[in-house]
């Protein structure tokens, strides 16, 4: 069945307005690796994931399991499968054209937010689902749903002052599933640590392109 | 070279409730399929789009390009290329297990949206890029990045009371991509119909999973 669906409307000056206040906020948004060890209130993790979860999806599937990992043990085992694959892909894997198009980051297969960061969210795509006669359900367009449900998550935070680094364990999908025990149809897609900033945290010092390099008007 | 971060900070109960408003305003979005004629200030369109761009992306290559289509001729040529590749899908392609599964969001082939729309976002993922010295840059994890900048370019929409239906014309991306004389590099993700509601415009009556079934604690 259909429902009505009439939203508030906003006049246009406030419309402009408020677009203009959305990007200034999201703008300050960065990548942050350095992540202060400092408690964050459960409430607002269960906030920003409910957020991501009011995504579309293709044919309303909602592929996305989302597992906050507060536990220290786990967190430090979870950091070790990380490091152990990232030095693999870092020393011979990848190969060198891979390591210099990251060098300006920085970044190696040290990850010490692993064990730093008050949660870490790894967020699964669905590859199937399952209906309750056991069969498989198609889930159509899984990763792009679940990487918007995450683009979702990245406002809620950015919202609520919170940082974080998408990232994406190469690799370490397989061990990580079984660490955390999800089922087969569950795949590893993104692994964020999210927490305030460290007092001392820094970023690269990155420009983003222009607008008129990523938008045309016909 | 490295730079400070330190953005502001809330104090827990501002952060709580800054969580919740903003669960909220997103809890309200749903997928449009009926838009309303009336324009929308082209400065709301370029401000949603640059929010969309402050995305992460694998390695800042910031793979996308956003094409906003308002020209009425142009808009027409695009429907005319979605209508005819859906009916081909519904048809025949992609069979009864696809067209059963989307029976309930009574989509079909027909998608007026296509004219009616103020405008067309086009999403381009670039799958890879190209260097001063004409060599190819990889583009590391394109369609997630430029996902995730949707799902950002989805809440920036939702927060002026603009709404869309997030879609994935299926097999119309070559097409397409002639159309608007994109780059080889270009392929087309998501074509987004950008509008105010239609004053009488319904949803399929869905519910969200709670979030107990998509957020795990450990
Ligand atoms: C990747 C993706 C592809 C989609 N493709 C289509 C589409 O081609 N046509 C359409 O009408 N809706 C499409 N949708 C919208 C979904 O049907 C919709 O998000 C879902 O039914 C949930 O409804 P809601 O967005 O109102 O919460 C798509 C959504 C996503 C995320
Ligand atoms: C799909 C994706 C994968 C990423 N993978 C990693 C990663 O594995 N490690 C990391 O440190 N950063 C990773 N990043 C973060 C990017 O390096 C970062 O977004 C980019 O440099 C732009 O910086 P900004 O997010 O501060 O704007 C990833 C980002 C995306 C979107």
């Amino acid at each position: 069945t259909y429902v009505p669906y009439s939203p508030e409307r906003l006049p246009e000056e406030q419309m402009v307005r408020a677009s203009k206040r959305f990007y200034a906020s999201m703008n300050q948004r960065r990548s942050v690796r350095f992540i202060s060890p400092e408690p964050v209130p459960w409430e607002v993790i269960e906030n920003v994931v409910r957020t991501a979860g009011t995504a579309p999806s293709g044919a309303h599937t909602e592929p996305w399991t989302f597992v906050a990992v507060s536990d220290p043990d786990m967190k430090h085992r979870i950091r070790l499968i990380v490091e152990e694959e990232e030095e693999v892909n870092y020393r011979q894997r990848m190969g060198a054209k891979w390591v210099k198009d990251l060098a300006a980051f920085r970044t190696n297969w040290i990850k010490e937010y692993l064990d730093v960061a008050p949660y870490l969210i790894l967020i699964f795509k669905q590859t199937y689902g399952i209906l309750p006669d056991n069969k498989k359900r198609t889930h159509y367009y899984n990763e792009i749903s679940v990487s918007i449900a995450c683009g979702i998550l990245l406002a809620a935070l950015q919202n609520v002052g919170l940082v974080t680094v998408t990232s994406t364990p190469l690799n370490c999908g397989p061990k990580l599933r079984k660490l955390l025990q999800r089922p087969a149809n569950e795949k590893l897609l993104l692994l964020l640590p999210v927490g305030y900033p460290a007092k001392d945290a820094t970023v690269p010092d990155l420009k983003r392109k222009p607008l008129h390099d990523i938008l045309l008007r016909i």
